[in-house]
């Protein structure tokens, strides 16, 4: 396989360092350059090994460059996009690890008009509630899904060209529509992290929150996790994805109206039977070959 | 210390079962009887060394005992209660294992009223998702939590000597009322199972829900691993606690409702404030000292 000659991660944090990382194991890149607003990062991203060479100015570092990945939060996106533009050589592939993707499509026909047949949207399934520079990875690929959403625009042998790469990651590459992506990640991905940043908003508001958080243990933990996450990331995806999203969050307070009410009614038999759809469906899913993701 | 003579397990399980465990490292405790009503688990629990002698039959097993722990969900502990009362000796301590404490003390009001001096409500907060006699484990308790919640009417040696072998699993005991225990409980694991069972149902309405689940990733696992838990002890949970979990479930309707209505305004100012707050708390929390719970 062709190794990649010059890629530069715009945005150099855990999934685009973890990228680089994993092309560097597998002897398919040459050079690697890191662009990012934050000095301290970049630094410890090249004392890492993840990138060679650091920059601060995305329409610079793009230049000779055969592969861009955008590794930001996709607020930042559209800006970088416009940004390197004029200095993309014709065959440079563009792709990016955004969580949403039918408006990073929008973005690439927004800003990126005359690279269509070369850019690739695309989201790696590795989230993490760590971030920056240090948090990237060797092997943070190996056995995760990788969905790519092709743009009806793009041309086969880049989306062909960011599969095997991908896959010499140790991903499994998927594709799909991008609405279908954003519909699928809204339900078991974006809706629970919201979820879990009302839910531990609910707590703060209590007159005894700090003697509730003293007494938290494994559940609590676990169902919080995700309310740890990055608040600009989250913020963008919110928005990003906001009509997928707003159908879920009201089937979720839908769902919350329906159990309030069996509660209310004391009906045991049909609390258990509530309760028992959701525990069957999540210990089934747990099972081996689904839980290993 | 002075070592229990006759323990019996009401109720043979991961709450139960690790806490004769405990106690037989400790060599406080001469022998364990334990009760329930699946002769495949007993046989099980009698193997793995966790009892010594299996039956099932409350009445008959606790003929003797100086210390009697409920470890059944709290539905059953008001038969059982009723079973065994006639049979227990004037000394006899009765402690338990339940989530919720309010309920607890008002069985024990009704069904031993005789006995109440040496009745011990207790709590002890080493949930899991994992049931049965086999889940039972050494070490469990160690560094726990367990809250005991004593009635007005109960001795305080009693209390003491619950307090001691809890100590002596390695547990740290704290006192508090019942009303508080349970407003706390609901807070921090109640409402989140509640949360996470209605979430898991939300996917399984989808159209899409197989497909769904199939990409569902590490944020999914760890927000619905709690939606695993066993159906009977958690409807026990939710009509036992209903008024504390209603109210909670309600706030958390609340919180959703101003969350949709941010996404809907499409606010990025606000949206980053609403999800910085719950990130910055759950950050803090599992900070060494708390996350290690």
């Amino acid at each position: 396989m062709q190794s990649v000659e010059r890629l530069v991660l715009l945005g150099t944090g855990l999934i685009s360092g973890s990228f680089a990382l994993a092309l560097k194991r597998a002897r398919l890149v040459k050079r690697v350059a890191g662009v990012g607003r934050s000095l301290e990062n970049l630094e410890r991203a090249v004392e890492l090994g993840v990138i060679d060479e650091a920059s601060t100015d995305a329409a610079q570092a793009v230049i000779g460059a055969d592969l861009v990945l955008l590794g930001t939060p996709v607020g930042q996106m559209g800006k970088l996009m416009q940004q390197i533009g004029p200095n993309l050589s014709a065959n440079c592939i563009v792709t990016d690890g955004g969580s949403t993707k039918q408006d990073v499509c929008a973005l690439f026909r927004e800003y990126l008009p005359q690279q269509l047949s070369t850019c690739v949207p695309g989201h790696p399934i590795a989230g993490s509630d760590l971030s920056g520079a240090s948090a990237a990875q060797f092997g943070l690929y190996e056995g995760r899904r990788v969905v790519l959403t092709p743009l009806a625009e793009g041309a086969a042998p880049a989306v062909e060209r960011v599969r095997e790469l991908w896959q010499a990651c140790g991903a499994i590459v998927y594709e799909m529509d991008a609405a279908q992506h954003d519909g699928i990640f809204s339900a078991v991905s974006h809706t629970p992290h919201l979820l879990s940043f009302a839910y531990m908003n609910s707590v703060l508001d209590r007159y005894n929150a700090e003697q509730c958080l003293d007494f938290a243990a494994s559940g609590f933990r676990d169902f919080t996790r995700i309310a740890g996450s990055h608040p600009d990331m989250w913020r963008d995806i919110a928005l990003a994805n906001r009509e997928a999203i707003l159908q879920d969050l009201r089937s979720n307070v839908t769902q919350m109206t329906q159990l309030i009410e069996l509660v209310e009614s004391g009906d045991g038999v049909a609390l258990t039977q509530y309760i028992q759809r959701a525990s069957q469906a999540r210990i089934e899913w747990g099972k081996p070959k689904k839980g290993s993701l």
